[in-house]
């Protein structure tokens, strides 16, 4: 990849997003980001523009979503030289954890993080590849509130905002950050 | 960070790696991760021992596997500016896929990949945490032989060598690289 490559721009990662209809089931448009992710300056610029508001230095650890999120958040550690934290569907971390329920279509499901994943007072960013109604942003920010951790960003690659969960972030006074939308406004 | 810190060695990431006795069920003893992520240094300088015998150019794309394996697979495609590939539990990804089976304790599951994840005779590398019997390994090689990838290289974090996982790899003539090794030998 040479160095004198543009970077991507919010379009290029856009036009790269394939669009599956009736995924997982009918009537969802699913949204699919492995061609961002298999194309190298798509999945490093899209990194660099998820955490343009942050410095390395700046941020302790950048906090992932199973298991998608684990993909952008796991990259964005490593260009802000943070450390990486995962939250986790129920059962699947080892340790001792903090546990939040949070809403489905249908019923409810439950993530955890380790009790001891941040130190008090850190700062951390929470990284997920879409914002929909927020169900498990929200449920991530409660366990790093019980965790002790300082969220001082959410980044979301794709917001569908007519299901509002970035609003709402936005309404706890978080600073979000997405790159693409789709539907609405 | 500053850029005065030492590099890890192996010996530093396996003092970090925490023992969780009977998880998830009697008699296993996980090794949790988890604190090497934490911490920025040792997430880091993990993958860069785990990528050293590669450098930015000579790999297309680092093929992850689903969940754990995302990881270090995302942060190791940003080191070596690379495309990322997601090989997933059944069922998981949106678009057409080639499956292949693989043997549990007990039982069998699947793993697949998309049928366009990588291009006809691209150098990739498969990274995961932790290889034991290698079963979820070799499906990831057979798929990505489907696929039409040149598997140049397997590299995981933890071996557990009395299971024969990395062995049976070097068998077929692939470089494999593992960082910490727990029992055996």
């Amino acid at each position: 990849m040479p160095l004198t490559q543009t970077a991507p721009a919010p379009a290029d990662i856009e036009r790269a997003i394939r669009n599956i209809p009736d995924f997982p089931k009918a009537g969802i448009q699913f949204k699919d980001i492995t061609p961002v992710l298999a194309d190298a300056r798509l999945f490093s610029g899209c990194i660099d523009l998820l955490t343009e508001h942050f410095k390395p230095g700046m941020v302790d650890a950048v906090v992932g979503i199973d298991a998608r999120g684990f993909i952008f958040a796991a990259a964005a550690a490593i260009k802000l030289q943070a450390g990486f934290v995962p939250v986790r569907k129920k059962g699947k971390l080892p340790y001792q954890t903090h546990e939040e329920e949070y809403e489905l279509e249908y019923g409810t499901d439950r993530v955890e993080i380790h009790e001891d994943a941040v130190r008090k007072g850190e700062n951390v960013i929470v990284v997920d590849d879409l914002i929909a109604t927020g169900g498990t942003a929200f449920a991530a920010l409660k366990l790093l509130e019980r965790a002790g951790g300082r969220v001082v960003g959410c980044c979301f690659v794709i917001d569908l905002p007519d299901l509002g969960g970035a609003d709402k972030i936005r309404a706890l006074g978080k600073e979000v950050t997405t790159l693409v939308t789709f539907g609405g406004h």
